[in-house]
């Protein structure tokens, strides 16, 4: 089942690279353009767009129907790492330097600016009656995009962010977009009002599953897993689920050694195990898992109110995958 | 004649400041808003609002079929300025603090972004039939925009940049907007072809003329008058006009006093001075003169092509008030 999602949209990668490069076919300036090409060319998985085409094709529509606004999302995405890129300060990204770290900032936030309106470009060739609903989809997917970075940024300055304003936050920065994935295919595939409904919701689930487990691995999966230093989130006194439960629920003497880690110019292994061990002890971990399986559960239930075929079984399967996922 | 575009068009501030103020009247999270706010707040003239409304009375349009594009092109000209300050290290606007320097660069890059993606909100409110053609020449605008400051930024390695590449990079950074105003309220006031083409032509020679003077007056107007420091190009080494023509036809001996006083660390009245002289010998601000001359010539030939009413008339006295200004 978990290889299903992968192998079935295989053929649709390429059509979805190949629409993105010829929206970035221009090189003059070059100092903008490529940039942009480099962005794109990261080699991500194209989740956004292949979870609009599935979503378009769970609902009755075809790969043509939501072609448009498929690269337009992953356009989307790759303008908020771009730009959150230079405002968290990561030089790496997907094992390449980041473009504002291969260039310099002002590179990066005027790559950013023009990867969107290429975004809204991709939009543009929507020709048909569904493009302001599209439209309104996207200005309000993106400006909570927005929303949920700033809140991102307000967290850092705070040390007593709730578990409700974690998810509040991250249903912005991270779900947002998947719902909007879903929902975009789901309005070009002709999808009724239901089906709408109900794929918005599996999106919203979907991506709160992704970014819980997402903290969840960061903090747990080995240096070489996952590509990024074990504790960086403890490091830069990220606001990620576990480190938010932990919080909410340790007692003094706990509170006052996390704060001495937080606090430590570099941490070493011991300085990760100290706080993993009361991230344990408090039940961080237990209730983050949780959470992933509760968001699955519900995102399963959302499924179950759409037609039963076989794309309906990809998007199960790609929840399963995400389940096991290692890294 | 030239107080008539500002006196017929007072009334209409007023709707367009209330059309964007409905668009920023969220606070959650105040962060991201309130910066937001502030930048829209900065008294800007509203320009580029009212030339999309009074062109579109020039075709026989009425003002609520361009309010949301005339917002849109406000939030467009905000957020390039409020990233452009970031990325041109400007600490003031308007005579205040700009966003960047108020709050930091990250609230800055992500403030421009909400505020780019609140324009595309207004034109979603677009219900017409000229929704897809509205987003396209936005996008396109935008987009040749971003390609002006990223050609601005390159210019500011260079030393031999020509007068040919400086006007293909302010035809984009400054006049395509003004030209993507008039576009609009053509468009949207169901002008025919030949209006809209007539327009486009306006508004690109109107930006001309505007940048161009620009260049002339930040370095011949008073500081007060002007509010920014004389001869603050030549010591940011900016590409205006002048600078370039100056180089462009100076002799060795010149070419090393410009260089000699562009290295230096801060530069006093008589360095300054010293610039002016010999752009004054090589004929620069003749040049610079004449080509603002040119450019309102061939923006009057295009408001000739359109059928002779009051708001062309207004058109044509914003050309007169350009002629004139002094600050």
């Amino acid at each position: 089942m978990n290889r299903d999602f992968i192998a079935h949209t295989e053929r649709y990668r390429e059509r979805v690279h190949a629409q993105i490069a010829g929206y970035l076919a221009k090189d003059y300036p070059h100092s903008l353009y490529e940039p942009m090409r480099y962005a794109l060319q990261a080699g991500g998985k194209l989740l956004r767009p292949l979870l609009a085409i599935v979503s378009c094709e769970a609902v009755g529509g075809r790969l043509e129907d939501v072609l448009d606004a498929a690269a337009a999302l992953e356009l989307v995405h790759n303008f908020s790492l771009v730009h959150d890129d230079i405002m968290d300060n990561d030089d790496l990204r997907r094992g390449r330097e980041t473009v504002y770290k291969k260039w310099n900032a002002n590179v990066g936030i005027l790559a950013g600016d023009a990867i969107l309106v290429t975004a809204y470009e991709a939009l543009s060739e929507i020709t048909t009656q569904y493009l302001p609903q599209i439209l309104r989809e996207f200005n309000q997917g993106i400006l909570e995009v927005c929303e949920g970075q700033a809140l991102d940024m307000e967290f850092e300055e705070r040390q007593d962010v709730t578990p409700d304003e974690y998810f509040y936050m991250i249903d912005r920065k991270t779900a947002k977009l998947f719902s909007l994935s879903c929902v975009s295919g789901a309005i070009l595939g002709g999808g009724s009002e239901a089906d709408i409904r109900a794929l918005r919701t599996f999106g919203m689930k979907l991506g709160r599953a992704f970014q819980v487990q997402d903290d969840l691995l960061d903090l747990l999966a080995d240096q070489e897993t996952l590509g990024k230093d074990i504790g960086s989130d403890i490091q830069a006194d990220k606001k990620t689920y576990l480190v938010i439960f932990t919080k909410a629920h340790a007692d003094d003497r706990q509170l006052q050694q996390l704060d001495s880690v937080r606090q430590k110019k570099k941490l070493g292994t011991d300085d990760i195990r100290q706080v993993i061990d009361i991230m344990q002890t408090v039940g961080a971990i237990d209730a983050a898992q949780k959470e992933v399986q509760s968001a699955l559960s519900d995102a399963r239930a959302a499924l179950n109110r759409l037609e039963n075929n076989e794309p309906r079984r990809l998007l199960a399967g790609l929840l399963d995958m995400l389940e096991h996922r290692t890294s």
